[in-house]
């Protein structure tokens, strides 16, 4: 049997590695011909497992490749990645890289590394100018939207939107097999003019593209499920998202103070509490899996720094199926085939 | 006695005129030498505060100024403000202007044309590179945050975020009270060296500036209550300011569907009825009246288009009290008393 191979970064994130473990234990026993090969501190990591009574001990299909060293959130991500030769994510990275049988990354590290591991190491699929972090999001109508770019690339131009327009729809289709994925555009009011210079220019090259765009929205209907894909350059698809995850985060903490410290309200939440499950469910960003990072020559995918089990196995599963699918030679050929001149 | 005269736009906002005329009955009766000067159809609000007993007919503190026409939210900003003369906006900026005693002016219509109405028709104080609407929002520990800018420029150099940060520092004491207010610039992280060309390079000068600089914030924590002042450029601002009313409204949406269809989270809501009613007071974006439009000569305060009767009278007072205090004088000695060479 061919075994798929997946590289997961056994020390990424803040419950790594347990939770990581627990995860790939997960996908090793639903996907049976997938191999997972964990980057980390493998004497710990095997300690760990004997421990915990995993039970991944005598698993042919996970190995473990020795990485002492860990990379951390505050460091520079361009040093880190070229220096720390040892860290459980250049080694992993430099698996993926040399093993032609190897589909994919996944990792909970710091988002800067990740992304500075898959341009350096990875690198980009030809004529894609910039990659794009899509993280996707729940809705209303309980479809996914996702979010190109949520932050990789700060300061953007046309022609970068323009391919996280076309790398988006191919990974719509491919992830989720949506049709003809609607594509809009991030602004401040959804009237064609609206918007800062960037998406004023942006807007009306994206009317000549291959894809559904559908104009203009406004980061109020961001989870509404009118769009399948918001473009948005990094720091205001940044802005946004974290804007979402902050007042989530207030509400639900303001809402469970208010509930502790009133009798009736108490006595409610008892009644309640399958709709607090339900919205909890329904709002649970991990669902799809970690954000892809669009425009590499692999899949890499970014798991969320707290990520727990159930997102690392999502995770996995989310790399075994993109690392198999049409996903980068469509990137490819979308992105190479578009004719349109940019005026800078 | 000598009054003060707040002009309000009586045909501004998706309930206009009755709730702007509640809203004034409300100011008036509260605040005994304010004055009012509403503009629209004089006949209309006339045989509308008759037919609804609104007991307005004989104040002598309220003038109907005759404004047939109307400015919508479909129409250019700059077009309307130079061509719709007989609108109740234009009108009403007209008197703002051309009266010493009108102290400020309140509106609930089309954002861009109250800005371009301030902006054309009040003109910038000297010195100020931009206005900046600046509206307040609720935060978790019940304390407000000032956004600015909220839309009103959507590209920006340093030197207007600057400005930003002084205009909205003298706003937060003079409105609240506030003292050595805490002024944080919107970023992608809270680390110096994060976000894009715009933030990095007015990091640096804001240093400078003699405000209770506290660095760069993430938009999760905007309603954190950590931060008194958010700076931003509109797009990001807007960005920000709208993904917060989006979630909540989703949120909200999603609760109220799934409590409908289950009968036990019916019960359960019966007993939390007091919690919701909580939260959604707390979350009143309306408690602190409208946005003050900082850096024109005079008060204008924009309310939000779905304004009701509360808000208007809010703002009413807002504009009453910043009328009369050393904002505008403040905001000018501010600007002009730094000494910051930026390079461009």
């Amino acid at each position: 049997m061919e075994y798929k191979k997946v590289v997961v970064d056994g020390y990424g994130g803040d419950n790594a590695p347990l939770e990581v473990l627990k995860g790939i234990k997960k996908s090793l026993d639903e996907i049976h011909d997938l191999k997972v090969i964990i980057t980390g501190k493998s004497e710990e990591v095997y300690n760990l497992i004997l421990e915990k009574g995993l039970g991944l001990e005598n698993y042919a299909r996970l190995e473990i490749i020795d990485a002492p060293d860990i990379i951390t959130n505050d460091e520079s991500p361009t040093v880190a990645i070229k220096t720390k030769t040892e860290s459980s994510l250049v080694k992993g990275f430099e698996y993926l890289k040399n093993n032609e049988d190897a589909i994919g990354l996944v990792s909970a590290g710091s988002t800067g590394a990740v992304l500075t591991g898959g341009f350096l190491k990875v690198g980009r699929i030809k004529g894609v100018s910039r990659p794009v972090l899509a993280p996707v999001l729940p809705t209303m109508k309980g479809t996914p939207v996702i979010l190109a770019d949520s932050g990789a690339n700060m300061d953007c131009k046309p022609i970068n939107l323009l391919h996280f327009a076309l790398m988006a729809s191919r990974y719509a289709e491919n992830m989720f097999g949506v049709k003809n994925p609607r594509v809009a555009l991030l602004s401040v009011g959804t009237e064609d003019h609206k918007g800062n210079d960037l998406v004023k220019k942006t807007f009306e090259y994206m009317k000549e593209l291959p894809i559904n765009f559908v104009g203009n929205m406004e980061a109020r209907d961001l989870l509404s499920g009118d769009y399948d894909i918001v473009v948005a350059d990094g720091f205001a698809g940044n802005v946004a998202l974290k804007s979402c995850e902050g007042t989530l985060q207030t509400l639900l903490g303001i809402l469970k103070s208010d509930i502790k410290s009133h009798t009736m309200s108490k006595i409610g939440y008892l009644f309640m509490k399958g709709t607090f499950k339900r919205l909890r469910k329904n709002f649970d960003y991990n669902q799809y899996g970690g954000s892809p990072f669009l425009g590499v020559n692999k899949i890499v995918v970014k798991c969320h720094g707290s990520s727990k089990a159930e997102s690392f196995y999502q995770s996995i599963k989310q790399a075994y199926n993109l690392g198999q699918s049409n996903l980068i030679q469509s990137i490819s050929s979308s992105v190479n085939g578009i004719d349109i001149k940019i005026e800078e």
